[in-house]
């Protein structure tokens, strides 16, 4: 396979853009990641979007965003993965350029959840129709049984769930392109409304709209387009029990750890040698199991990273730096992509306030659904 | 890049499938290919599928068919192209077998579309909804405009339309998997109800559910599991305008033509090398087209080949010897797989009575919506 990279990206800010529709997203990321990299044209598109049919009405995205984007006749292509479906167009992007089949590709994550559809309900078909979503079941419900299940076993509290939303705000509130660019506290997660006990209103990442995208190379033609190139060290996928009861243990996330395993594998490093990572934190329960399935604390130490600063900026191993999706928002189709965005400005030493100094490896990991499908890659400075 | 070949092929019967449930369709078919290659794993699944979301309220299909598959763990990736669903699942394949990223690939489409949701509502989401289907136009009506736009500038006649419909019975009457096997007359076609002007019932594919798989391995590899491999030799995507009044030509399909250019190239033929083909008979002007794109007639000749005899069996290029989506069935995501299992069986010789004698190379042509997106793969008996 021939060795890939990312040499330029490109996003919308993440919010309740109601002035923008799903393709006029789609244009101002892709268009800014392509002018960044100094093209005009690419060879194939991979997208990203959990859920036009449901949430505009459109489905067939792949002509409507290349036709949209000026680029009608090009190869596109549409894929879903519920909020890992950004993740897996990057996967896609990335074999695309690997086996030869490419040059030049673009990468794009998008969704429009905002516009009229009832968004929780949309999300809970992301859940197993006829075991969860049938009986009435919805995410934040899933997520509550996941964190109730991690409270009792490991003695976790509301409190180190707080912890996780606060150190995400923290960050996200030096990242403009924010849904909530603002600093909270402790007590503004515990005294806001409960959502689904334990989860309360800011434990849970909002509804967004956005679009996030990069363009990848073959590593050997990076330095035509940047000077500054981030290579894809490894890629892995998994998926794991879709129905959150068929799993033996619901606070370990075996999808997670089998995506980060071959990740890890691939690139010949383990979880030692990540100096930040975007860990998909669609509720705070969400980041505690991510970080424990991706190994950088032990099984049951999630809870208490936050909270004691490991996983904050300055810390053993920075998270989220962005803001997560709790406070950068969760467009769910592009969160994959601008997870991949904020590690490729760490890398090239461009994030600013919330830079980590010297970052030279980094880690992304997006999941669909209760973690029934995840995607996890690992990115290089050059 | 590896030489990918096909090496098995499973498909449930195309029909009205009360009894069977999405997962239960995808499993048969899967399960079918997965025994036919005698292997009990895959490294990587691809699905095809249009709108799982909206006709059943089920997304994140990857997980949830490996996991009922009995393959929770791998990874697995649902696509979406409408009609094109599962053509564009097969690339797919094709590019994670040729990249080296997986050994065993199972590529799968599948549609479940009598479960309740308006099905030609569901099918418009694949049109531009803000220039088409906002406007009420649904793809019979866009169909219908291509169909007028055709006769009266190439001089066609309902009755070349028919011919399409009564060849393609005529070979699907000898496909035991097909929804409608049974032979009907041209005045059969022409006293049937009338769709959408000049397009009548008996010129529209159908309403269907089913699913169709096939096994991905390096070519190289092949002998372990058939004596009978059929090797991908090309593969073709492109897309067009979205919207048909965007169009130079509403009966040139800009896409077929592009992505047939790509895989011809790529194979090193050139349409007169073709012997057997299935093309996106969605309705019987479509093949009049796609014919035309692919190169196999002369533009503006493509509506007299059923009628001449030039594509039937026995005709210089008999086109959809499984009936087509007209008598096989189009379950939306599933139709695009169902293409290469029948150039699979052609290319082994064991399609029976409908064999084209003798085929050594083959071609499957699947497009979504109105045409703006295309995948063409190019065959051939090992």
């Amino acid at each position: 396979m021939r060795e890939v990279a990312i040499v330029a990206a490109g996003m919308t800010r993440f919010g309740e853009l109601w002035e923008s529709s799903l393709r006029d997203l789609f244009v101002e990321a892709a268009s800014d990641a392509m002018r960044n990299a100094g093209v005009d044209a690419v060879d194939d598109i991979y997208i990203g979007n959990m859920s036009g049919g449901q949430f505009v009405g459109q489905e067939h995205l792949a002509p409507l965003m290349a036709d949209h984007l000026g680029l009608a006749g090009v190869g596109a292509t549409r894929v879903e993965s519920a909020c890992a479906s950004g993740g897996a167009a990057l996967r896609l992007g990335y074999l695309s350029v690997a086996s030869g089949m490419s040059d030049v590709v673009l990468v794009a994550g998008v969704e429009k959840m905002t516009d009229g559809a009832d968004a929780t309900q949309v999300l809970a078909t992301a859940a197993d129709q006829e075991t969860e979503a049938y009986h009435g079941i919805t995410f934040p419900g899933l997520y509550a049984l996941i964190a109730r299940a991690y409270m009792e076993r490991y003695g976790a509290t509301e409190e180190d769930l707080a912890w996780v939303a606060v150190k995400d705000h923290a960050h996200g509130a030096l990242n403009p392109k924010a849904q909530f660019p603002r600093k909270i506290t402790v007590e503004d997660v515990l005294s806001s409304t409960m959502v689904s006990d334990p989860l309360r209103l800011l434990n849970c990442s909002p509804v967004s709209d956005g679009a996030a995208a990069v363009i990848l190379v073959p590593l050997e033609e990076a330095s035509k387009y940047t000077d500054r190139p981030v290579r894809i060290r490894g890629v892995g996928q998994a998926t794991g029990s879709m129905a959150l009861a068929d799993r033996e243990d619901p606070t370990w996330l075996d999808a997670v750890a089998a995506a980060a395993e071959r990740a890890y594998r691939m690139a010949g490093v383990g979880p030692e040698d990540i100096q930040v990572a975007e860990v998909h934190d669609c509720f705070s329960i969400a980041e505690v199991c991510c970080i424990e399935a991706l190994g950088f604390v032990e099984r049951g130490e999630g809870a208490a990273a936050a909270r004691e600063g490991l996983t904050a900026l300055g810390g053993r191993i920075p998270v989220n730096t962005s803001g997560g999706l709790k406070a950068k928002g969760h467009p769910v189709g592009a969160s994959g992509v601008a997870q991949a965005i904020e590690i490729f400005h760490q890398l090239r030493g461009e994030a600013g306030e919330r830079q980590v100094e010297g970052a030279r490896i980094g880690l992304t990991q997006n999941m669909g659904g209760s973690g029934a499908s995840a995607v996890v890659h690992i990115f290089e400075r050059v």
